[in-house]
């Protein structure tokens, strides 16, 4: 944010180049705009009180009281103050809507233009009233690429005009998680885009730690490919694949072919495992694993898994497990899969405990991992798309523009029938 | 074993040194002893059939009949061939009674003569009839320390007359498993002493894989410190602080100060936690705690474990948590005491499932472990204890002579009472 500073009676503000500065107060509306170079000085429209939303300035008022605070915005703003997004309204609740444009609140912030957005199974969970901390007219959407419209004063990787992949978790990189390399429990972060702040799901986003959270883009890469790194590739690649300890020569089942298990179906191959079983009940989404790299596919609704993964692996079990569906059973099933000494990573989202079957498994020597994604590998995972060893837009079945977002939805809601995996949504302009 | 080789029409047992050799023949039993130098020749007493338990051999018999086949073994033997054992005779019933003698069954077995052993929880729990498998006659017991009294013919770390520590696991290490160093999944061995073959609890105990199974005691060490190490010790530390990964300046919370919670609590020093927090219903085991490291102590029976781990951590949980009960409440309990970020490493026996939250654990980025001990670690672990890192002494509350090992388990099955923490149980002579 373009910080003003006090000068005499007037207020400076430096800009590194000329734009236009939209000033609001609480209360009052202006209706001034103009045009500003470096360091101009300007004095206050009408007399009040100016603030910023960092400073709070007091200013004798003309009106014979002595001393007032007024809460005042002074941001950058282009040719409109308002835009276009998908706003929750409660369970069951969605409309696309008129909403104010964000702009920057703090000195770590940058608004983002979104070119391209999709839709995440977590919207759907958080639609259907699953995550009470969302609450009405939240905008949703955590996932994205953009151009950069403005940044903070202490933002200093990206400036006006980057293009950008936005990561689904925001991380300060400072905090003892971030040091740890838990950007998901950032404690001024994590999971908050479309969640605990407004997300991508819009025509503009506000990014905090926009020096953490943010990825540029390199030039000539593939946007719709690289949507697929905000959120589920990280997700299927660190919660499945590196937490499982995926090896050369491993066996590896992977419970639920959704999009995000097949980003680890995707991502598992980085290490040259001997099998990767998919396991589903939708034949649709068995035969794009066998595409994407399934060795073995299972319809668990016609077969019995764990007798056709003993049957597959010599009695043994896999070396890895990964859970990518979310409910007690499919964790369970987890458990009678694998072999003694393997990994079962959790990557579902779970609203409901399940059975660890300890008197089975307490002299397994397993290892049960769970993670909210850290988008820790987000530079790693940009590099493999870049160089062609992930071809993440294999997820990609569907295209809609932001203003057809409400049939980009119904479409992902209804993905079975539809044959959906990831839409794509992109910005009208 | 000593293996006889054919030389003319004589048999030959080359011996290292002199000893008495004890020949029975079933069917007959022959009272023959002699002292043998190296290479000595011998002939067969009586005409008859020699054969050793692996090599067949067949002559001519004098007594018209022209060739017959008989087993006979060969072996080394003190006066008697019988001894006494701890016998499991069905859920509840255990009696201290003659069994026969082991003798080498296959070319890497060793029978040693017990010294000193113990009595672990687990011998218990088959007591109650919770371990299936183990079935009437069987001698139980899996710790210990001895002296080799014979090997078998492929054994080429140990020979008669060495001190020796006995592993509660017995491997092969040529399998799979082995190779991986999971000890505990070894194809033809694994915790079978005691279980699926007899056990420590006697007078001479036979040895499977001697080469893999045993470590030699070094000069001047103490053999009780060192019957620690057979079981309890690398099972607090390979199953809680390793694969707990206890870190420098970690807090760590103990569930249960049993022998085996406090062998972690010993072991996890090791690694210079900030913290220890031991949980303990029994206050006299928290008073033990105390001294053996424990920064603070929990009496869940009269307190909140979780709110007061809470208190104690800022709220934030602890980084590893260890499970040293086997029961379902214990390990819910670890599952709010462990941090984001942190390790549940089980270490109990469970004979019952135990709920797994995962709608409060899925994004909580934790690891959860299950092990039966490998006793990778008891070359490390006589390492620290000769160098004084580890006292393992200081889990020892009563001693019993062998005959009174009757009286040793009465003690340990009140341990509560009898304020028993482990029992060493010395050989009569």
């Amino acid at each position: 944010m373009l910080q003003p500073k006090k000068f005499k009676n007037s207020w400076c503000i430096k800009s590194p180049k000329p734009l236009f500065l939209k000033i609001k107060c609480t209360g009052f509306h202006l209706k001034w705009e103009r045009q500003i170079s470096p360091a101009t000085l300007f004095q206050p429209l009408r007399a009040g009180t100016w603030i910023t939303r960092k400073l709070i300035i007091i200013s004798r008022v003309p009106n014979g009281h002595h001393l007032k605070k007024r809460e005042t915005r002074i941001g950058c703003a282009s040719k409109s103050i308002s835009m276009k997004a998908l706003v929750y309204h409660g369970p069951g609740k969605k409309t696309w809507e008129e909403k104010p444009r964000p702009s920057i609140q703090k000195a770590s912030d940058a608004v983002v233009r979104i070119t391209k957005t999709t839709i995440c199974g977590t919207d759907l969970h958080i639609l259907k009233g699953d995550v009470p901390e969302v609450t009405d007219g939240r905008i949703l959407g955590h996932e994205g690429v953009g151009i950069i419209e403005e940044t903070g004063s202490s933002v200093t990787n990206f400036k006006p005009g980057d293009h950008v992949l936005i990561s689904c978790i925001s991380s300060c990189g400072k905090c003892d998680f971030c040091k740890r390399g838990m950007y998901s429990h950032c404690e001024q972060g994590g999971w908050i885009l479309g969640h605990l702040i407004d997300g991508t799901q819009a025509e503009y986003v506000r990014i905090p730690h926009a020096d953490n959270s943010l990825y540029h883009i390199p030039e000539g890469a593939d946007e719709e490919a690289l949507v697929m790194l905000s959120d589920i590739l990280p997700t299927g690649f660190e919660c499945g694949v590196l937490n499982g300890q995926v090896k050369p020569g491993d066996t590896v089942a992977i419970v639920g072919a959704g999009p995000v298990g097949l980003a680890a179906l995707l991502t598992a191959q980085f290490y040259a495992p001997a099998e990767i079983i998919m396991i589903d009940p939708d034949d649709n989404r068995l035969t794009v694993s066998k595409k994407l790299g399934a060795t073995q596919t299972i319809n668990n609704s016609t077969q019995n898994a764990i007798d056709r993964v003993k049957e597959l692996t010599g009695n043994k079990g896999v070396d890895v497990a990964i859970e990518a569906v979310g409910i007690p059973a499919t964790f369970e099933l987890c458990q009678y899969l694998v072999a003694a000494g393997g990994h079962i990573a959790n990557v579902g989202v779970h609203g409901k405990s399940a059975a660890l079957h300890l008197e089975l498994l307490w002299a397994h020597n397993i290892t049960i991992t769970t993670r909210l994604v850290d988008t820790v590998t987000t530079p790693m995972l940009l590099k493999t798309v870049q160089s062609k060893k992930l071809n993440s837009k294999q997820l990609i079945t569907h295209h809609f523009s932001l203003s057809e977002i409400m049939k980009a939805y119904d479409t992902f809601e209804h993905a079975a029938k539809e044959r959906a995996l990831k839409v794509i949504i992109s910005a009208d302009r």
